[in-house]
């Protein structure tokens, strides 16, 4: 079992088989990772924000929730989770979110939109294909009146989730490039594969 | 201006051009109507829920708020809205929707889902791009604990919203299929393409 580190905003895809366990750790706290996956050979069945939320009848996903695919079927077990709060409403950050979202923000700025498209290119997938990600450990409230407010993630140092594949996955993987969702600054994420 | 009636449990496709209004009406009152658009000519392009959400900041879109594309480019504008709740974190009903969430269901059920995918074939589109959609009228709430709680709609009989295409588009709508979304019955939906 090897522990890869996916440096301050970068990137990372690797495949799981059904029944291993992704291990996403927050190595120094307050830092998120959008998650993507993708069902192994057949890039058109993905991970679906809207069919795990309405199943769960939840917005915030935890141990013993089960993440679906857009065809309704099983993708993960979240089966620990340290924190109990990530998103599972927004998309990656992209270009665009820093024009649109980000005063006075000027020129380049990496994003996980991106991150992702270029890390899961290999497995044959591309930006057109990612919708919205699994956001863990970025901290979303809804106010009554539906207005989102993003706080710094709850997650501490060695803070982890496990999700374990319910099917052979292509995952992608980032430690977020948004300054909004980590409380204004950059850190790693980490990853391990486990079996079970 | 010709209205079009879609009968319960079915759906609609149909082009809009940059500037037309599509106008959705609940005829009756308490009924939902899910809607889907894609770019002309590059389904790749989709309603985004997510770019949505995250740029308006908020999941209750009415009117003044634009609906995103999947590649951040402002799709519709909402122009008049009599009800003001809607739904944008749910995935439409589909076979599998009534398998998990409705106890005791079996055999068939008519689902929104197969209605996009129906109406939308002819244009090239199928299920499997077919993502969260933005449900009209729907009406649900979520508490400070996550947890989703689907009310009835609260629109009443001629309540309308006005939908301004900002690019050529390919739309889906439906008159929703789903017992728990629109209060037990099954109603039209009525849509008009208006030119402004």
């Amino acid at each position: 079992m090897q522990r890869v580190r996916i440096a301050p905003q970068t990137g990372y895809g690797l495949k799981l088989k059904r029944g291993q366990v992704l291990r996403i750790i927050d190595p120094e706290g307050e830092q998120v990772s959008d998650v993507m996956a993708f069902a192994a050979g057949d890039k058109a069945e993905k991970l679906s924000s809207g069919r795990s939320i309405d199943y769960n009848n939840t917005i915030y996903l935890t141990a013993g929730h089960v993440l679906y695919s857009s065809r309704s079927r099983p993708m993960f077990t979240i089966l620990e989770d340290t924190v109990g709060r990530h998103d599972f409403l927004l998309t990656p950050c992209s270009p665009e979110t820093f024009e649109i979202l980000y005063e006075g923000h000027e020129g380049y700025h990496p994003s996980c939109l991106e991150n992702l498209a270029k890390n899961l290119g290999p497995f044959g997938i591309d930006e057109d294909d990612i919708p919205t990600t699994f956001n863990v450990f970025m901290n979303v409230a809804v106010s009554p009146g539906g207005e989102l407010n993003i706080g710094p993630p709850l997650s501490k140092a060695g803070d982890h989730v496990d999700l374990r594949a319910e099917m052979d996955l292509v995952v992608g993987v980032t430690a977020c490039s948004a300054e909004k969702s980590n409380n204004g600054s950059f850190k790693p994420i980490e990853i391990e594969v486990r079996e079970r």
